[in-house]
């Protein structure tokens, strides 16, 4: 992505930062520091070796630099490591050998990746828990409220808002157990050395890899999955799939704003839903938000499973899509948790309006029956 | 899909049965005569009703009436209904009214296709089981077998052949898994009646759909569906990702038996892999249908996903997507996972030209590390 | 194909038979037969063996046969071609190593592929010419017709109804117009031989290819497009983007017909857009159609797109997967052309509702501007 | 943008540049300065307005603080347009509300991400040159040099490197004529105001429209195209199917540098290739980055498809997730562009190894079919 203001609009200012290159750099220099504690800690190198590492790590490269030299070799952890070992080399000659000793870049680069994922899964919960209160809050508000239900853009029977915003708040819930169901899979250490078989660890590999795993918060993984990818297209999924239960609200709510339906309308912020030509319009601004994240994450999500047949023992092409792609989609899912969570806290629904579409549509009916589902579905909900 | 020829080159004749018509009629009708039984047995209809309905669902509408009058109708379950109740009606006219009582086209289409799922779901998990079974005694034979890992397609380091075996396996034993997972969600009963709220069940709503999902072999959901549809994406994703996990094996082995590598074949099946030019050609056939699905399931992946912001209680056009897209991804996951189950029983394995390229590449070294951690990732792939 | 019905809710009955078994299997023969009157024209092979092939090529195997033995062998050209010499064998057995002479299946495969597309952009040519035909006379009968323009689903400006039905139709218009260009670089004969370079047609293989693309009405190519596949993918794309054009219309019809709205509604067709539960309803089921397409159609382009980097003179599962994907991209073309042609000629407009939610949003102004801007869009629309 | 490394790695710094905030903010304030201009010109505002105008348009905004404005307002031109508004009353009260009048905020995002598009078609027009320059080079220095032609990875026939070569080079042709095609499409004046009939201009619309596209070196449209998306979606298909013609190249050379194929390499550069872990090896680096791209561009065709079906005069989440989606297209076409100009350009071809490979294989042959072959394809790349 090359503009800021493009991005921004579509994404929160956290998840930036979360996805941004110091971001990037500082967890692939945790990764260079905590590997060479951990093989301190195993007897492959000297401590000292590993405290002089660890020290360099301490000062991250320019990004320009980096970003210029990365593009050069292909690869950010080539010039990275070649950078560390030239300050290791000022401090501890005999340690700057011992630099990403028995590492390969995948390494560092699926680890990092997944050191900003677990960051951004954070943030995402934080937002998502905003709308799950709120939805509760609004199903047991409306309990009672009876509005048209409608199949295929017609009206059909009666139900409650209480119902639809307990049926929008499982949607969020599923997928969000389905996010933290596939993040268990995806947020593992990588370490598996050139081949994958951790060469040079003298038998020590599985215990190095426990510790570096625990260090940096991570899972440890039976063996390297330098090719194997399924996880990381899993948790792209999963983030495609939050978002789209995440406009079905956006959708429902734009269409009850429809000045002809007049049910429910974003919040009103000041600034915000404006028009450049006409200033008496409320946009529904959040909503443009998440359905424009929805037009865009089903295909990233494909993306990702796409780059899974890779070629041997690490493929050429495929993974190396991946990260800008996940980081494309965690950018997408938290401009959508986070525009629906101030939509879902702030939305300004309109009973009478309501009223008056049953009416017009004249259909009646009782609540009890959605009412009692409604119970149910906060339920499964929470689950 | 209109051509069979193309359909069948891509799967199995028995995946072409399971979502075949005949499977899906017989599926709507197991829908409306166990809805019949369910009412009947909580006391919404009488016995006798819900026998002559049982009866009429035991005789199949006319496939080619039956498309016709769908796409006329725009909902194969508004014509399969009209004309059960016509049957009812020559049979017990005051049962006719109870056909469908309750339910919705929506229920029919979404409970049907789940129950196809389901009998394509048990195919899948019979090939995968032969593919982990055969690749685990590759692994096995092959535990100390030297070969040359090979990253972006160039000579790396050494591995063996056992541990690419066992990777495999685990590739596909983790999508597998997330496949069961997702199954979970997805294999249940679909009955909400117009709106979602099962109006003139009399509060026996719940009860009906257990019974009715018991019977149905399926799952039961707090409430419908209609409208929150990341379950269906959820599984469709997991398709995908199993088919990226089977093609990672085609590629690789499809590598490996280029004439200047050679070394691993597909078994030779007379009659397949041949050219209609060159008669002595030897083509990775099963590696090619696995990688053609490969490059079509990703996408019908993402379609399912791009489905999910539906309007209101029921949208139009995206949840009616949903059928034929994954029933492809079901023919396809089909037809990877039995290639490849022919793929890795009969693989021509050739240690004598694995050492040769590792010699050529002066590529040298133990296999200790990579025994070690082959048994690792078989046990991580019996899990 | 699996399922009969799914697929033919989605198209026409037409283009099911135009991409159907009997006309791949016909296009494969008028190849087969065409090739061998071509080399006998330019005295390759004997006349006598050109019409033994011409003769047995007019008996067309068994479909269900041709398709087991086509997904045995990998590829249907192999036992059709095999067939094919045995009938020959029979007739003439020195013309039977005649047969296919030079050629190879991907020849078959693509030649065939686009006679079917020819076909099928006829079919598509006679429903667009309606739509564009109706949305003129729909612009011209409304263009003085005020109504609300709408702006991200909220109240803007004044418009016309006739400026709306122009912009339609001038979508369409430009779709229509890249797909006839991209059919000029696809509608070509592949005669290409094994490697691509018509070993054996003594230097007249390029007069050979003339007289048999002649033969077929197809395009002549500079040379074999094996693995050169970017007109496969740009029909696709212009297919996708036809889709779009006229899911554009639906979208605005679907939410013209909501109740509260009540601007326009697709026509009345007896038993279409019922309902199997509420038997008032009028579902906009030709919009659905359409609708549905247009959530499947993006991803089977980004399909043909992913196959284009084949490996070398022929790819592996690339190239393979484009005839079932174009197949369905042109079925899905078919219905929505079809349901838009219908919706466009029968649309049943209200200029009433119009003006009145004119007047509830409080919008007013001239119908001069729209007018005038009409006739330029219409003429645009006829280039 | 999260990630400048992670970008930086698939693309040249030129595109970043290009479709960066700096120029994305000049395209907006050329746009609106223009259009002032043109106003003036129509007699629609004073000429002093105008100039005042264009004066507060030299001093481009703070790109961090519109991106937080940005984010807030929902569009760009809110926030823009308002700060401009401040800057234009301090110089000419009189003048400030003639800022931006009669237009709309899609009228600045469109022109402006279209003034993008053609600075970024340029960049790539001349890697893109460099390509074909280098493939006729290696076509005519190799038009017989004989090698293995390779169908489905296995030996096929003889052909020459010439011809594969040529063949590379009609496949990137034909896909840049695309692109020029639809560049005259898309690459146009957006200007409709809020509803896209240009109320206000006093029926001067048109003229005003063809003097600001004149200055922005843009082509006019008949009308504002705001609703009609077809245009964008085909300008990325045709950025993602160059990218598959560019990956066809990468894929072809990334398996002739096979060690155990080794008839082609990637050019020798100091620094690239090379390996974190191995410091020997030296990887296709860019076929890697190409074939990244490949990944990556057909699902972000794809979405532009997706979007296409708005609502009414402009929809909510569609064309809005236009832009960043044709950014980040055109920066992964030019990453694929410049780094095949670099493979191309230096090309390390290996006819030794080519001779050693079609003996091995037992293939034999003349080259003159080829040779003959190569001319014609040469020739219609020229075209």
């Amino acid at each position: 992505m090359a503009s800021l203001i493009r991005a921004r609009v579509a994404t929160t200012p956290q998840m930036l930062q979360a996805f941004g290159d110091e971001a990037l750099i500082a967890g692939a220099l945790a990764f260079e520091a905590g590997l060479a504690r951990a093989q301190a800690r195993e007897g492959l190198i000297p401590a000292a070796a590993a405290e002089a590492i660890a020290a360099a790590c301490r000062e991250p490269p320019d990004v320009a630099w980096l970003a210029e030299a990365a593009a050069h070799a292909g690869a950010m952890a080539i010039p990275m490591v070649e950078e560390l070992r030239r300050r290791v080399q000022d401090r501890d000659p005999a340690a700057a050998p011992m630099v990403h000793r028995g590492a390969t870049s995948q390494d560092v680069a699926d680890t990092a990746l997944m050191l900003q994922a677990k960051a951004g899964l954070s943030l995402i919960e934080a937002d998502v828990g905003r709308i799950t209160g709120a939805l509760r809050r609004l199903a047991e508000a409306h309990a009672a409220t009876p509005m048209l239900a409608r199949t295929l853009l017609q009206p059909a029977q009666l139900i409650t808002f209480g119902l639809k915003a307990a049926q929008w708040r499982l949607g969020v819930a599923d997928a969000v157990a389905r996010l933290r169901r596939e993040s268990v899979a995806a947020l593992r250490l990588q370490l598996g050395g050139p081949a994958g078989v951790l060469v040079g660890f003298e038998g020590r590999g599985p215990a190095v890899a426990k510790a570096l795993a625990q260090e940096l918060g991570l899972g440890v993984a039976p063996a390297s999955s330098h090719a194997r990818r399924d996880a990381v297209a899993g948790l792209g999924a999963a983030l495609a799939i939050l978002v789209g239960a995440l406009a079905k609200i956006a959708r429902d709510v734009a269409l009850m704003a429809q000045a002809e339906v007049a049910e429910a309308f974003e919040p009103l912020v000041e600034g915000r839903g404006g028009s450049s030509a006409m200033a008496h319009k409320r946009n529904p601004t959040g909503c443009q938000v998440t359905l424009s994240a929805a037009v865009r994450a089903p295909q990233l999500a494909a993306t990702l499973m796409s780059a899974m047949p890779g070629e041997h023992e690490r493929g050429l092409g495929g993974w190396q899509a991946e990260g800008p792609v996940l980081e494309e989609l965690f950018l997408l899912a938290a401009g959508a948790a986070r525009t629906m969570a101030e939509v879902a806290e702030g939305l300004d629904v309109r009973p009478d309006a309501m009223a008056r579409n049953l009416g017009s549509a004249r259909v009646a009916g009782e609540t009890a029956e959605a009412e009692a589902l409604t119970a149910l579905v906060l339920m499964a909900g929470d689950a």
